[in-house]
């Protein structure tokens, strides 16, 4: 057949359209068939900061700081060396004062989510300083109690992320870099303080941790510790990947391999004289074996002491953090200090519980997103087609998930095999100037909690980190090497 | 352009070629471009046996049959529910006579390969009827020992699956059916009585077992059998299918959840009054978190359990069994009673630990093909891609194998899902018909011992079933067609 100009008329149209979907629907409405290929012009369209990207694509100085990042991040070797009892006891600024930590970058009272504000509650009711929820939020309402955000603590935590002064830390150090990270212990599902739920049920379970759940941990740990210097936790990670995990929303294997790491020297540890309680060690083993996100904590902590290992390198565009508190989601980047690069959060699509629908979602809160700065979760959705049933998607989506992230990292981590991929390496470093360039906002993968405190989890899904992040980054990057 | 025979001509060959590969070689070496289409004649080429076959296939009652067959294996219900602590406590044959069990079909002294003689002396010695191996091998060559096969005694036994009267035996019962399955228990790796060693170090950790292994195992099954009527082998298994095993050959998930499933209820039982030690509990900790193919006989077990509830179904022509004696590969049909289909062994393909080499291997060897027999190992290899690291092969063939095994097999199993074929139903019930028809043998992922008795495992890799096998059982089951 040979195609003319009056072939094509005849026809209804094919078309194939690059960039705005506008043409789309009158394509289709006209009965044709429609290839629309995503693109947008690098720079999110603005051609002065198009031009600064274009320069800093070519820039040596950027090209080292971001391999001697990811050489960190992939040399990295956290280990679980310690349960620190008390919160006050590794942070002096929390103590004899009202000082709570949550997830993100800041937020004020009057902008926190439903959730945040109920966990807030929750830990002024936890340490004593209120007598009810009513006093407790009134308190909080006249900023009689001060917030920082975790990460400032050397921190990571969950959802809400709200850590308070007599909480157990679970404590984590590089082996290779020797700095520390801490976070909280991970509460199940149902009803939690993560999610914003603050009953007597909620208060007395992390009272059980002080008690109990801490204490077992720590006698397990130390025994561990002095034998071989800790639980190495990048392994556990690495080999869940094998294993359908992305250690972030899902960690059924990782937990089930953190269990073992705990249950044998607990069985030693047990046979010591003034050892923890043997009731306690059963109470702790059975939560945790019920308890299949348990291990997100420490992912996520883990994460934290790569990335941190990676953080303060001069000229560096790689996010050392993303963080959300339930408004805004903000990054951090290894060149530019403390400083974060925030917009509002956008709203998390997946599964719903029975009973929930997508109103029903809080926007994207947690500090959890750490997991995906080092290439876990979203970066390595193609190691875990089972999360799809929790999430939503096909096997082929986690796939695909994972090679666009390859297309915003700077290189792939040899340590993080990814089976699907044949074995390569997840994506490492997420590269600002690849993210504005490429218009590919990295994906996260998430739990979905109720925008009202105290219902808890609703779901799971992904989310996308919004762009506005990523060009205020850009920015700040820009105008610092313009000056150097 | 038109197609001539002159243009053809003109050309180089291009060739494709349905069958028998004899052309092959001269089409290329003439310069042509060669499809090799793999396909054989149905019936192994025997036009009785095709004439047969293709009256069986539009047998209703075989159909029938085969339904059952299927609904029973999906029905199936396999609970770990108590530890024998003799093997002569369960099968009275045993006590006060010389018997040894052993994997696989029926095989003379003289016809044993190295492992398994090395074994059967190993067993010898274990049970204390020679004082050493060269009068244990005096007493098996005169014939004073007799041997029976572990399937006759509802049991399997992975490798040389020899078993003897005072070995401690894991004991399933299919809660749905009610038949109760054995197995021994997993040595570990290095030199083990079932890759034929049988040094005092190899008996040492057999008389380990008996005295605190085996008792600990027993503590804790029978406290959950209290609690729950025992541990859900099923359950794990196909969690595991989710978690990158499949549960032959990889079992690093499904023992993690094993260990979960054990730890907890050793940690109440420690509670008891004379309860088993605390050291005994942490030693077996300890050995099951060390030993990543610590469940095989679990799931070897928890298979026989499915299998047999299958098993003895007339005009069926599901395979129910499996099994190799390192000399010749046997198959049991539903349908056909106790009776073996054997042909000899092929040598497995795959990888080798460093030093050891393809001559090195010995033919396929062990009962633990029953978990292909049921759906696992070869049929859900999709599930597996990190089994291919160890096994050799790329992910690509790790699905291809699922894909084939569903040509030969009934249906699919919907209790197990394969995340690579998204979530479909591993395959379910090997059918002696289509394997004879479409010429597929079907697949087994296995662990290779060295040919010698007690070098052990020398490397992991895949073996099919020998085809003459599947025509002989098909043969057996023609005649009782005809004749009912």
């Amino acid at each position: 057949m040979t195609l003319s100009a009056n072939t094509l008329l005849d026809q209804a149209p094919a078309v194939v359209n690059v960039g705005i979907d506008g043409l789309n629907a009158s394509v289709v409405a006209n009965g044709g068939s429609l290839t629309h290929v995503q693109w947008q012009p690098p720079g999110d369209a603005d051609p002065a900061l198009a031009w600064q990207l274009a320069r800093s694509m070519a820039d040596a100085r950027i090209e080292a700081a971001n391999a001697e990042a990811t050489r960190r991040i992939i040399a990295a070797r956290p280990m679980w060396e310690d349960i620190a009892l008390r919160a006050d006891g590794v942070w002096p600024a929390m103590k004899g004062t009202r000082l709570l930590l949550h997830a993100g970058p800041p937020v004020a009272w009057a902008d926190m989510c439903g959730p945040m504000h109920g966990a807030m509650i929750g830990a002024v009711l936890y340490e004593g300083w209120a007598r009810d929820a009513e006093q407790a939020r009134r308190m909080l309402e006249r900023g009689e109690v001060a917030f920082a955000q975790c990460h400032d603590f050397d921190a990571v935590g969950p959802m809400t992320g709200v850590i308070s002064a007599s909480m157990p830390l679970i404590q984590v150090r590089d082996a290779t870099h020797g700095n520390v990270a801490y976070t909280n212990i991970n509460e199940g599902i149902g009803r939690c303080l993560r999610f914003g739920a603050n009953g007597p049920d909620v208060l007395q379970r992390l009272k059980w941790f002080e008690a109990v759940l801490a204490p077992v941990l720590k006698a397990a740990v130390r025994h561990e510790f002095d034998k071989t210097g800790g639980i190495d936790l990048k392994s556990i990670q690495s080999q869940a990947l094998l294993m359908g995990d992305e250690v972030h929303s899902r960690n059924a294997a990782s937990t089930s391999l953190f269990f073992m790491a705990l249950a044998v020297p607990l069985a030693a540890v047990s046979q010591q004289k003034n050892a923890v309680p043997q009731d306690h060690i059963h109470q702790t083993l059975d939560f945790v074996a019920r308890t299949s996100q348990f291990f997100l904590n420490y992912s996520m902590v883990s994460c934290k002491a790569i990335m941190d290992a990676a953080h303060g390198i001069a000229f560096s565009t790689v996010v050392t953090a993303t963080a959300r508190n339930g408004t805004e989601t903000g990054l951090r980047v290894s060149g530019t200090g403390r400083q974060w690069f925030t917009a509002p959060s956008d709203l998390p699509k997946g599964l719903f519980f029975p009973g929930f629908k997508q109103e029903d979602a809080c926007p994207d809160i947690g500090d959890s997103a750490i997991t995906e700065t080092a290439g876990f979760g979203g970066c390595s959705f193609a190691a875990s087609p089972a999360l799809t049933l929790l999430a939503g998607g096909t096997v082929a989506d986690a796939v695909r998930y994972s090679l666009e992230m390859l297309e915003v990292t700077v290189t792939r981590n040899p340590s993080l095999s990814l089976p699907a991929l044949d074995f390569a390496g997840a994506p490492c470093g997420i590269d600002v100037r690849k993210v504005v360039d490429t218009g590919i906002r990295p994906i996260v993968t998430t739990g979905i909690a109720h925008k009202e405190a105290g219902v808890g989890q609703i779901g799971a899904g992904v989310v996308r980190v919004p762009m506005a992040c990523y060009v205020k980054a850009f920015n700040a990057l820009a105008e610092q090497f313009a000056k150097a």
